[in-house]
């Protein structure tokens, strides 16, 4: 498994330089020019290495789904998506897969999935997660999605009295599946993580995030939920502890710098102030905001606040895409609205940052991956400089960012793994896949959701719409 | 040149139909299910076809700084965009041929070319982009980009007093280039087509705008501006007028049925009627309004004005990439965080109609292209839907507009003749351009600007940043 990759370009400080990088045992081993050659040469000649990205936030199975949501606010889009969601084992293992590809074919290298739990096949769903991303190779950080509340309860309730269904499992139960989950796969060193994940204030007691905090200092696990990704969010919050979402996480314990939160639109400046001190990471997912009418998260304040912020897809239903560099390009240049100064604004680089070390750092393993250096893993990505999409030759790394990148990761390892050579993923079978995702759908135009129907009115009141 | 496609997906009132298409002397000349094979049989079995869109927008040579240029402000970005813009034809010609393929490889078959001209080189700079724009066979629309005042008088005064250097070109002349190159390249039936393209009111007199409009009114030409960009554009326009830019647009008789206007994100409600009332076409290019921190144009008032909206990829220094279906998914989503009322929202098939027949309308031809209409000219793409990124199968253009397609055109055709066929471009050779591309370029990360550093200080006091 040890390689070199001769003559390849990579970011210095500021400038390029051309170098050889020696990796062994899965490490990087050396980077320097004029290297012997360890284990095979690769050619990275009119190549540009990069550290592999961290799709920070996602939930593979919605790919199910991407392309036919209704144009709708995340309250309401929930109602269909759960009315249409795949309760079968094998689409969850093929959408983890094709999750997987499009992550490695956009630079990233690490998938956090906020894995949605097929109702008494919970473990199930877990294991076939697990058992697809490590027969892809990526660097997989499973996160099962839990909630103690039923849907009805995301929603303020205002004036009106409200009767929620109760839940369709007990705080208790959820938990011991996530213990389980996590005393059978959680193999950091193998490439799989559990990770605790109450998906977020909107849906969850009290006694949920309480057993998650539990677990999650018990096992040393990595904390991941949704946090105030809309208007209603932040209304819901009020209403439901008399305080911002972020002031009620801070008081039991929830925050830290094991913690990653999805989308943070709207955070008080006080609440960005709790999210710098605890040092959480905030996950921008830019697509998803603008697709469900979330609004554009200030992610110029939290950077200036110095809070660690990385970039992730969010599921397919509501991107509708996994291209990791897609939502870096928009991540990145949204913000150019939002504030007049543009030495703010941010740069290629930075976003290169935020998407690799950024995204290491939110899983609390910046010490292991996420940059360049001699001694972490060899998750790489090498891109083809000669790509018409990233001709003619200026910055490449401006070309990646701001560009429109396709066909453009021709090599990538996880581990010093070879997950991809010659643009062609070699750990699967691509075409398989395809024929696969094929045969299990059909074309079609029209839905009706039910569950929208039943919630609408209710959320157009309680919204002023 | 006959061809039929064979069982084709194509979209019809609010579904699908599978159907056949004759397409007979570059016209469509049916559509049905069990139609004979005229001419040449084309698989169109798991294939979308549509009218191919118009890329409404653009400045080709551009290409040449994409992925280098700072993040700043349009003012200034301008400076340092001319300070290091290629004064070469070869440059004008490679540059002009990477924009037809992009665009035609995200699903344009027509490109608005506002072509930035070499000074002294005026007709030999169009005469170049049409020689490209024939030999690749897009559907060419060059606005060639005139102004008669120099960059410096883009920027509003305020209390100050600017001395701006006369523009190095006198009006006559200018617009005598102009009506020569209509005489020498305005041929529509052949596929290429001059605009008149004065670039916007913040470097043009009102006697340039006139002799536009008569040039317009002689030749029976297609008007092409920028339009309030910025919010120092919309400064300018008082200062110059005392009115905005539209309503002195209007009073000189610039706006009408045969006129696009580019970007138009500071609209007052009373500009947007003036719009709606003349029939104006606005083009909207989403990526470059973020990127250069312009602003989100108000696309929702727009539409429900009544006014018609396309799209433009605007120049690869400013986006930094000509994919169309970006445009168009950034264009469409980029506004749902500006209206609560979801049912506003652009839902994929009114962004296709925005797309194709909007953009058909802005050039005077819908009567010519921009729908699949028995009659119309065979300006079409057919996309492969068993590619990884339009699977699993959901609504064909919801994942077409919504996702990222990859890879996804595997045929073009415009005026019925083949552009691409088996996802391979077959009229010029790709593998040379990219070659021309990479040997006329280099990589470097640093560039310094002479104008932005003589212009920044006064652009920031008069924008109060």
């Amino acid at each position: 498994m040890n390689f070199t990759i001769k003559n390849v370009l990579i970011p210095t400080h500021d400038d390029y330089a051309t170098v050889d990088v020696q990796v062994v045992d899965g490490k990087i081993g050396a980077i320097s020019p004029d290297l012997n050659v360890i284990g095979t040469a690769v050619d990275g000649n009119n190549q540009l290495l990069l550290p592999g990205f961290v799709n920070a936030h996602t939930h593979s199975s919605e790919m199910w789904q991407r392309g036919i949501m209704s144009m709708l606010p995340l309250e309401l889009w929930l109602g269909e998506l759960y009315d249409f969601a795949p309760l079968d084992l094998e689409q969850v293992y093929l959408s983890a897969l094709g999750t997987a590809v499009e992550t490695l074919f956009s630079g990233g290298t690490s998938v956090v999935d906020h894995l949605v739990l097929i109702p008494g096949q919970e473990l199930a769903t877990i294991a076939t997660a697990v058992r697809a991303y490590q027969e892809v190779g990526i660097r997989a950080f499973i996160a099962p999605l839990i909630q103690d509340e039923p849907l009805t309860a995301g929603i303020p309730a205002g004036n009106s009295l409200q009767n929620h269904e109760p839940y369709l499992r007990s705080t208790a139960a959820t938990l011991e599946i996530i213990e389980t989950a996590v005393q059978q796969f959680h193999r950091p060193e193998e490439g799989v993580s559990i990770l605790v994940a109450p998906t977020g204030i909107q849906l969850c007691s009290d006694a949920l995030f309480k057993g998650c905090i539990e677990l999650s200092d018990r096992y040393n696990l990595c904390r991941h939920s949704h946090l105030l990704e809309t208007k209603a969010q932040e209304k819901l919050a009020q209403e439901k502890y008399g305080c911002t979402a972020v002031e009620h996480l801070y008081r039991i314990g929830y925050l830290g710098d094991r913690t990653s939160l999805a989308h943070c639109v709207w955070l008080t400046d006080h609440d960005i102030k709790i999210l710098a001190q605890t040092q959480s990471t905030i996950v921008h997912n830019p697509l998803s905001n603008l697709r469900l009418g979330s609004g554009i998260a200030p992610i110029l304040k939290y950077i200036q606040a110095g809070v660690n912020v990385t970039f992730g897809c969010d599921g397919a239903s509501s991107n509708d895409s996994q291209d990791l560099l897609e939502a870096i390009k928009i991540g990145s240049i949204l913000h150019n609205i939002t504030d007049s100064e543009y030495q703010n604004w941010i740069t290629p680089r930075k976003s290169l940052e935020m998407a690799s070390l950024g995204g290491a750092t939110g899983l609390n393993i910046a010490d292991q991956i996420g940059s360049l250096s001699v001694g972490k893993q060899a998750d790489l990505v090498m891109y083809d400089l000669t790509n018409l999409s990233l001709l003619p030759r200026t910055d490449p790394i401006g070309l990646l960012v701001l560009g429109r990148p396709t066909n453009v990761v021709n090599n990538a390892w996880v581990n010093g793994k070879s997950i991809i050579s010659n643009s062609q993923i070699n750990t699967i079978n691509l075409d398989k896949l395809k024929q696969e995702l094929f045969n299990r759908s059909q074309w079609e135009s029209k839905r009706q959701s039910p569950t929208v129907a039943q919630i609408e009115t209710h959320y157009r009141q309680i919204m002023d719409i």
